[in-house]
């Protein structure tokens, strides 16, 4: 089966990329950056997206194909910037989190991932969450975004300190992508 | 003619009618909460929600209405928070703007408005904005939002400090008001 990923990120498509090998799935990269609605949480916003890329790109219609929308919900700052956590890391960066967050005992946050995958008409969505901590200082220069803050509960190290074969172990990412995969395995056998 | 202000938001609503009124016009309060799409800038966003409220409501295919979409625009923040400003304000309110321009010399920030305007199948955009600078400890109560830390450069009171009356003297919003109340008249002259 061909299935496309719609990112405009390439560093997401690579994450995926290894993921699916895994799983013996080959993916291939459709590069297009395509409208997001406004929400509080990721879920309809992945759904509206995916809904309007099949209305708006007849080419897509007939595909298989599967976009993700992530965000880092931080506990003391009521899920700040959560969706909007991409236009926040261009405006304020990590800095800028870092400044909010400053004197602040309560560092509980999650990285959450939404994957909404599309075939024959319909719209299927899986999450991943990973729980972690923001911590006071930047560490590493991998990964992309808030990779640098963000240390996952399991781990000493940030994402931005991991190879992509253990952010691949940790991430929020990796963990709906492994459903949407196992999915499309069940779906198969059936 | 009959117009609606569609909006989710009373102390919006009350400043256009006040406006209004001054060029001997009604509005009528449609209280509605529509969807919004992600982008940098206030002028696609007003025009997709138009688009959108047409295409799902056809009870206001036949009427005249108009919306309007705000934001504050900090320099030193990049534009941050931008389109995103109620978001923000829900999320970190004025506390958390002022401490990431803590320590900022550069305060200069502007609110803009747009107006998008639906009449006869068509939208027309007008736009208002408001140069002045971010305070370094909020004064006022009135208003709503980030009002209480913006000082427009013509005043010595910040949004939250003023009248009803006084901030219709300054504010972004009564400026695209203005100039669409004025088109509209000019439109009826033709």
């Amino acid at each position: 089966m061909e299935m496309f990923f719609v990112t405009h990120n390439e560093a997401k498509f690579k994450e995926a990329k290894q993921v699916a090998e895994e799983f013996n799935m080959s993916i291939n990269w459709f590069n297009f950056e395509y409208e997001e609605i406004q929400e509080q949480s990721l879920e309809p916003i992945a759904n509206a997206s995916c809904l309007k890329l099949v209305q708006e790109n007849p080419q897509l219609k007939g595909k298989v194909f599967f976009l993700e929308d992530a965000g880092l919900f931080i506990d003391s700052l009521n899920g700040f910037p959560g969706p909007y956590s991409s236009y926040v890391y261009q405006t304020l960066g990590n800095k800028g989190i870092l400044l909010l967050m400053e004197g602040e005992k309560n560092r509980a946050a999650q990285f959450e991932s939404i994957v909404a995958f599309y075939r024959d008409g319909k719209i299927q969505l899986h999450k991943g969450v990973t729980k972690g901590r923001i911590i006071y200082k930047k560490r590493g220069d991998k990964g992309f975004g808030f990779d640098p803050i963000f240390q996952p509960f399991e781990s000493d190290l940030t994402f931005a300190e991991m190879s992509l074969k253990t952010k691949n172990l940790y991430s929020h990412r990796q963990k709906s992508l492994r459903e949407l995969f196992n999915s499309i395995i069940a779906f198969a056998k059936e």
